[in-house]
């Protein structure tokens, strides 16, 4: 006993004595299905410790789990230690998911009582017996729980003019048959308004609704009336642009105030705000929201941006490394967190830079076997003079957004290290060398970064690559290259990354990430062509290379990339850099 | 007028007049949604004159339309020519599909006839108004129309008793909660009778339908009282089996004869019979029928089987490509249909032959261009020796299946002629190379096969691989290799073709296929790994390879390959053909 996660559950278990319910679900998100939610959201962490990225926790009267998924087994038996939730994992074949398990253990005549804020309207659809909705359903217990952020609200040039963009939905909800549309995605509403903040760690969103009619926009947004002259400034833009700015808290009225039909994805709205819709007697439309796919695919002005971004980023990578090999040949120790920190004081001093994009996974030998590594603050693992370095990264700049992975051999290599290293390169060029189809949608392609490794016997459990922001979310869909089938197809404009990798616990990792703007390669008789080009600007090291493993075409690409970012970094690097780079870029 | 088609077409809606029928929908398929369906069946090409694999007729009151895929474009504007039938165009992005069609037109309040047992009960859900059932509609009007065929039956070792395939069916309709299955796939009750006839072309099926429950096993199938001996016998050794022989019209009774619960797969099960089961009153659950994937799965006895069959074919393969090349030496003038009638001559030679397992392609140059060619009975094109002669066939033997392409360079072929060879052999070996993890569907894998091509902006229009039957279909699911994003996961013990091509209007075609059994590569730290094993025998010419689009390890992989071709085959060849062997398999 004593232990402070226990008796939050058992705080919790009283009250649902006393109202009857039979199961709590808290989940890990927030209202408005974000992959990272702000610290008053974190309600996962609150009731059981578990800081992983992913994970909902299921309380019944006689048992306590947390549902988690394969990246995280290690860390949630770790952190549930003493708590009394049993782990509950997902993503294995055996899986058995909160839907079905409440149906097991319950029946179909329970109560389920869910934060319905923190809870889409589909997932609490698959639910068994009678779900009750209580919003922030743990702010009676949590003393100190952190309010919703106010972050200073900023407009930025996106290419094209929020109105356009207004113009777009408007026809898709006019061409649906509806009256309006209710968006609840923190990235689409920041899209659609060509706004930011930072109201979520890494992501410059702003927490709020948005309701777009044919003759209103409808934004709910918290900020207190003495905001600050940035938002003020802000929102006076957007009121021109015939944005009417409402309080967060009215979007719970939309149902009684407006009169119509209404469009909803029920994959990103939440059940509260769902269910006070459709018991206003408003129809409801159920749709997915063409706002994932339009923002995509990149405009000129986007695609430039995030040019600009990768060259800026490309420098602060390129000193980092250089700090890095001479730092170490110097003698100094240095471990996962200090270069963590270099290499975020280094991107920080680019231009318009606003955060890094996130938490850097700055890891040594057996950490980089790990995919999703965090770095510890304290007591880090020392960097040593053999073996591979990995670090993976990005940046949030106005005009763009970095995620970049490099594995630094740091001395010797042992031939497996070699071995891995070569063949993920060799996966990471085969997919960027890629010449498809129009209409081919990610996963097809997945299998050219995949198959060096698969003949090999190797592979890696994450996805090879995801979509990612403009000033906006490191991950983003509709689009990816993943081992599931996803029909999106890939289009000229689409960023997406590029990052095979190889994983030997207690060993070491290898991962090489580039984004890749999708680009058009024209039409003949066989149709239309798609490839990619990489954004990315940064060496990869060659030393750890071996070189049998590599076709001919597959070192000439490496060749003629390495000479590629030599070229476009050292005019605007230090000469002992720029000669230190004319090196580490010679053709293999 | 005067056209006999047009003709009939009146006569048709002179009936629909009668009978108040708004549209009439006549499919190219049989009661048992058979991918070929027997003479009976083929109502299409006698209301059209249409003779395409796939194509559908819908008649109103002011029009007639034969919807088809790209692959018989050309060929239904030539045969449709004067018969007042339209093209409608699918498998093209502005499809309009024969429901939507209908609705546009009649909107949801009208009667749409259709002869209920050529429908899928899937396909008739999708259809606006009322559906009126009509079985054999066109018998009324056929004059001559063929019965259904009585071919002798005959049971087969399949390396499964017929009772264990019984009893896994039995376990399955337990574990759904139902009290029988009815089963109306031709090739899933050959499959699990263990019994064949030849009632369709180049398919060993039996017209029939099949009940199982826990008790008996009603095989609905028509056969005279008369019939020959091999049948009785056969009726024999099914009934000693627990299988009760009834008439084939009686599967119309299955609804008011037997109470319970009945499984059905909407996909195959016909609409007459599936209303019929419906208004029984029985309760009808509707499910995917597993025999599919079990019959994709072969047995130790099957692949013998097929190795068996592989290795007599590849020695047929041997004497009429070497048969073609010394007639083409010595000066003789042969056209594609000769050809094609020599090699089924020489199939016909192998022990047990039934058939020819599809009707061969046989097709020199420009003909090749098209990947459906049928070749012309009469003034075929003749063979030149020079650019590339493409043959694809197979056979049926009592012991497996076979499929083989192979393209050969029938003298000089151009450098572009020489490219296409080469790289479609590339996009053959790197598929035939893959290894896969467990789990992974063949639509994952089409991308290896077609990355040599796509580099070079070539592809084809088909699938890269299709499942093929043991003594069945040449065509079977549900795993397959294609662009479509099927999610069923290739096994060990499947067996797929792998066939790529490139087709140049006017100009030639390549296409190489053999066929590939699926096998386990074991597990390590990464997981579980699949791979390919080729079965087809038979050497790809060199003579047309520019090996400078070869990796070495694809080299070696056509070296190997070619070197296990000779050694197979040479024993078992005449003198003269072996050393012709030998000299054609030797390294490039």
């Amino acid at each position: 006993m004593g232990n402070i996660f226990q008796e939050r559950v058992e705080t919790l278990r009283n009250l649902m004595r006393s109202k009857g319910w039979d199961a709590v679900i808290i989940t890990g998100s927030d209202p408005h299905s974000s992959e990272y939610p702000s610290e008053r959201w974190k309600q996962v962490r609150w009731i059981s410790g578990f800081t992983g990225e992913a994970g909902d926790v299921v309380i019944t009267l006689d048992h306590a789990g947390l549902w988690t998924d394969t990246r995280y087994f290690i860390q949630a038996n770790q952190q549930l230690e003493g708590t009394g939730i049993e782990l509950h994992k997902t993503r294995v074949p055996e899986q058995v998911l909160i839907p079905e398990w409440l149906e097991r253990e319950l029946g179909d005549d329970c109560f389920v009582a869910v934060d319905g804020l923190c809870v889409g309207a589909d997932f609490a659809a698959t639910l068994p017996g009678t779900v009750v909705s209580v919003p922030d359903m743990l702010s009676r217990f949590w003393e100190d729980r952190p309010q919703i952020p106010q972050t200073p609200i900023f407009t930025i040039d996106a290419g094209e003019p929020r109105r356009s963009k207004f113009a777009r939905l408007r026809e898709f909800i006019r061409s649906n048959g509806a009256d309006a549309m209710l968006l609840s995605s923190l990235d689409q509403i920041a899209w659609l308004l060509n706004a930011r903040a930072s109201d979520i760690e890494y992501n410059p969103l702003i927490i709020s609704y948005l309701l777009v009619d044919q003759k209103s926009i409808d934004w709910y947004v918290v900020r207190d009336t003495e905001s600050d002259a940035q938002t003020e400034a802000s929102f006076s833009i957007l009121e021109a642009d015939g944005v009417n700015i409402l309080p967060y808290a009215d979007a719970a009225l939309i149902g009684s105030s407006f009169e119509g039909s209404i469009l909803v994805d029920p994959s990103t709205l939440n059940y509260d705000l769902y269910r006070s819709l459709v018991t206003s007697g408003n129809p409801v439309i159920e749709t997915s929201s063409p706002v994932d796919l339009w923002k995509a695919v990149k405009n000129p002005h986007e695609i430039e941006g995030m040019r600009k971004a990768h060259l800026a980023d490309g420098l602060a990578m390129e000193r980092f490394l250089y700090w890095l090999e001479k730092r170490l040949e110097g003698g100094a120790e240095i471990s996962e967190w200090d270069a963590s920190v270099k290499l975020s004081e280094l991107r920080s001093m680019i231009d318009s830079y606003r955060s890094d994009s996130f938490e850097t996974i700055s890891a040594y030998g057996p950490g980089a076997a790990l995919p999703h590594y965090v770095t510890p603050r304290s007591n880090a693992p020392i960097l040593r003079t053999s073996g591979l370095y990995l670090c993976d990264s990005g940046g949030q700049f106005d005009y763009g957004t970095t995620d970049i992975t490099r594995t630094v051999p740091l001395g010797r290599c042992s031939a497996l290290e070699r071995e891995d290293y070569t063949l993920v390169l060799k996966g990471h060029i085969d997919l960027a060398m890629a010449v498809f189809p129009a209409g081919t949608p990610g996963c097809r392609l997945d299998a050219l970064a995949r198959g060096p490794l698969w003949r090999s016997k190797r592979n890696f459990g994450h996805g090879t690559g995801h979509g990612i922001g403009f000033f906006l979310g490191v991950h983003e869909g509709p689009q990816d290259i993943r081992q599931n089938l996803n029909s999106i197809a890939l289009e000229p404009g689409m960023i997406t990354s590029n990052e095979p990798g190889i994983y030997r616990e207690g060993k070491h990792g290898v991962r090489h990430e580039n984004l890749m703007l999708c680009v058009s390669l024209g039409s003949n008789e066989f149709g239309s062509w798609l490839g990619f080009e990489t954004l990315t600007l940064c060496h990869f090291d060659t030393a750890a290379i071996e070189k049998s493993l590599l076709d001919r075409d597959e070192i000439e690409w490496l060749n003629d990339y390495n000479e590629t970012v030599y070229r476009s970094l050292s005019p605007h690097l230090p000469d002992e850099i720029a000669s230190w780079l004319r090196e580490k870029t010679l053709p293999v």
